[in-house]
C-alpha cells in the first residue's frame, strides 16, 4: 500500500512545472507567495464530506473537480482572480487509483483557471476534502454581500435547480430519462464556477454571493448583511428544459431551495442593466434579471400573477 | 439542535472585535487581507482526524489549541509572523458545548499570537478539523528545508519524545505516576508552537523544519531537499526528566520516531553557535546542538560511544 508521502509525491507534486503565481509550492513547511502590488488577497475554505456534499457514487475525477469548483465559486462571488489553492485530504485507504483520478479532476480545473496547488496534507480517515483557495482583487473592489441597495435589480447567472433535481433522482423521488439524468447529474457533479463573470461584474454589481445552499437561504445572507428586502419573481428564475418539464411544485423547490447551484446571485442599479447583460455575453454566461431590492427586510417570492408565495422556504442547512 | 449558521454565529464570529490583520473576516464569500509591503505570504494547512491526530479522550479546549498549534508550528518553521487562519470543521452532531469549548481553546492560542480567524466552514460529518494559517515573512528570508550545508550544526528546540510517551500510556504499554502522566499528556495535547524562535532564527538558521512526524522522518525531508547527510548524537537529544527515567530502548523510540513534538529542527553554521544560543535565550526556549550535517546522503544516529545505531528507524506515516 502506498504511504502518505508516496501518494503526495506521485499525484500532487508536479515536478518540472514552473510555478507562475507562487514562489514556493508543495514540499516545505509553508508555501510562499504574494499578491501583486495594490491587490488584496481573497481567501475561502470549503470542506466536502461524503454523503453530505457528494454521493459515494460520484466518479473521483468529478469529485476532484467539484471540490475545487465550489471554492473557486467563492472567489467568483468576490470578483477575485484565482491564484492558488491548498488541499487537505482524509482517505479511508491509501487507494492509489482513487487519488490519481481525484488529482486529475482537480488539476484539470486548476489548469483551466491558471491556478497552482501550493500545499496540502494527506491523512487516513473518513473521506474528507478541504480546499482553501487564494485569489486577488484590487484593494477595495471586491464584491461583498453587504452592498445591495433599495431599487437595485436582482440577477442570477446560468440556470438553477438542476443539481437538486439530480439529487432527487438519486433519492428515488424522481425518475428521468437517461440523457436528461446525465444532464442534471453533470450540473450536480461538475459545477462551473463563474470566475470570469465575477471579475466582469467588478464595478457593476453592488453585491454578490454564490448560490451553494439555495436561492432563498443565500439571498437571505445578502439581505441581512445589506439591511434590505427583496422580491423574487419565481417565473423569471432561469431553469433548464429538463427542470422546466417537471411538476410546478418540484420546480419551485429546486429553484428556491435547491442548493449546489454554484451560480452567482448579484444586485446592480437599474441604470447598469445593459452593462450587466453585456458582461454576461462577454463571458458566455447567461444572466437573468429575476427580482428587485427594496427598503425594509425579508424576502418575498412572487408567482407569475404577482401573488406572494407562503414564506415556508428554507435554505439548505448542513445540520438540518 | 443548533444549526450550522447558529453555531458559527455564536462561537466563531466575534462581533465588536476590530480586525487588526484582515480587511474583511468571517461572514462573506471570502476573507480579504494583504501582507505588508515587501512581505511574502506563508501558507500552511493541516487536517486533524480523530484517532489519528488526537484521541477521543482529549478535552475540546485542548483540541482547539492543538489544531491551531500544529499549523502555527509550520509558520514557525518558516520564520513567519502569524496573521490569520481559517477553520473548516466537520462535526458528528451540532454539539454546542463541544463547539464552544473548541472555540475557546482555539481563540486562546490565536489571541496569544495576535492572529484572527477570518473564515471557515462547518458541516456535519465524522469529526475533522482543517485549519489553514497565513503568516508573512520578508521576501526571500523564509527558512526552508533546502538550505542545510555540509559542516552546519544540527539543532533542536525544547525536548523531544514526551508526546509519544503519553501515547504509549494511552495505549497501555507504559505506566506513569499521575503527575508524570499529566506532564507528558500536556506535551501531547497542548504543544507550544515555536513561533518566536522561528522568527529569531531568520538570518541564522540555514534550514528548518518542525517536528511533527518524528525526528528521523522529518530530518530525512531536510536531508533530501538539501542534498546532504547528517549525524545525530542520540545522547545529546534533549528529553524531559520523565522520559529520561524510562528504559533506554523506549527513550530512543520516543526521541527518534516519536511524532507530535512540534519543536523546531534546524541547521546553522558553527560560527553562529553562540548567536543561536542567544536567540533561544531571547525567546525563553532551550535550543540544543545535537548533531552535524555532512556531504553525501543518509542519516546516521550515533550512541554515546560514537557507534552507529542500526538504520531501522522510520518516521511516522499516517498510512503506516
Amino acid at each position: 500500500m502506498a504511504t502518505e508521502f508516496q501518494l503526495i509525491a506521485r499525484h500532487f507534486a508536479r515536478p518540472g512545472r514552473p510555478l507562475r503565481n507562487a514562489a514556493l509550492g508543495v514540499g516545505d513547511d509553508c508555501a510562499l507567495f504574494a499578491p501583486a502590488p495594490g491587490m488584496q488577497l481573497a481567501v475561502s475554505t470549503d470542506m466536502l464530506v461524503e454523503g453530505r456534499h457528494f454521493l459515494s457514487t460520484v466518479a473521483p475525477e468529478r469529485l476532484g473537480h467539484k471540490a475545487l469548483a465550489v471554492n473557486l465559486s467563492d472567489l467568483a462571488a468576490c470578483g477575485a482572480e484565482p491564484l492558488a489553492c491548498t488541499l487537505a485530504l482524509a482517505l479511508p485507504r491509501g487507494d492509489e487509483a482513487f487519488v490519481a483520478a481525484l488529482a486529475q479532476g482537480l488539476f484539470a480545473l486548476a489548469d483551466a483557471h491558471g491556478i497552482e496547488l501550493i500545499g496540502g496534507d494527506t491523512t487516513a480517515g473518513p473521506l474528507n476534502l478541504c480546499i482553501t483557495v487564494f485569489g486577488q482583487v484590487p484593494a477595495g473592489q471586491a464584491l461583498l454581500r453587504s452592498g445591495a441597495r433599495p431599487g437595485d435589480d436582482l440577477w442570477v447567472s446560468g440556470t438553477l435547480g438542476d443539481a437538486r433535481l439530480a439529487l432527487e433522482v438519486f433519492r428515488g423521488r424522481v425518475a428521468l430519462a437517461g440523457a436528461d439524468f446525465e444532464s442534471v447529474r453533470r450540473a450536480m457533479e461538475l459545477p462551473q464556477p463563474r470566475v470570469a463573470l465575477g471579475r466582469a461584474l467588478r464595478g457593476l454589481a453592488s453585491s454578490a454571493i454564490d448560490l451553494s445552499d439555495g436561492l432563498v437561504g443565500d439571498l437571505g445572507h445578502v439581505l441581512a448583511r445589506s439591511g434590505v428586502a427583496a422580491q423574487v419573481d419565481l417565473h423569471r428564475l432561469p431553469r433548464s428544459v429538463v427542470l422546466a418539464a417537471q411538476p410546478a411544485a418540484l420546480q419551485q423547490e429546486c429553484l428556491l431551495a435547491g442548493g449546489d447551484d454554484y451560480e452567482l446571485l448579484f444586485t446592480a442599479p437599474p441604470a447598469l442593466h445593459d452593462a450587466v447583460l453585456a458582461a454576461g455575453r462577454g463571458c458566455g454566461v447567461a444572466v437573468t434579471h429575476c427580482g428587485r431590492i427594496a427598503a425594509g427586510s425579508g424576502l418575498t417570492v412572487l408567482d407569475a400573477d404577482g401573488r406572494a408565495l407562503p414564506a415556508a422556504w428554507q435554505g439548505f442547512d448542513h445540520f438540518a
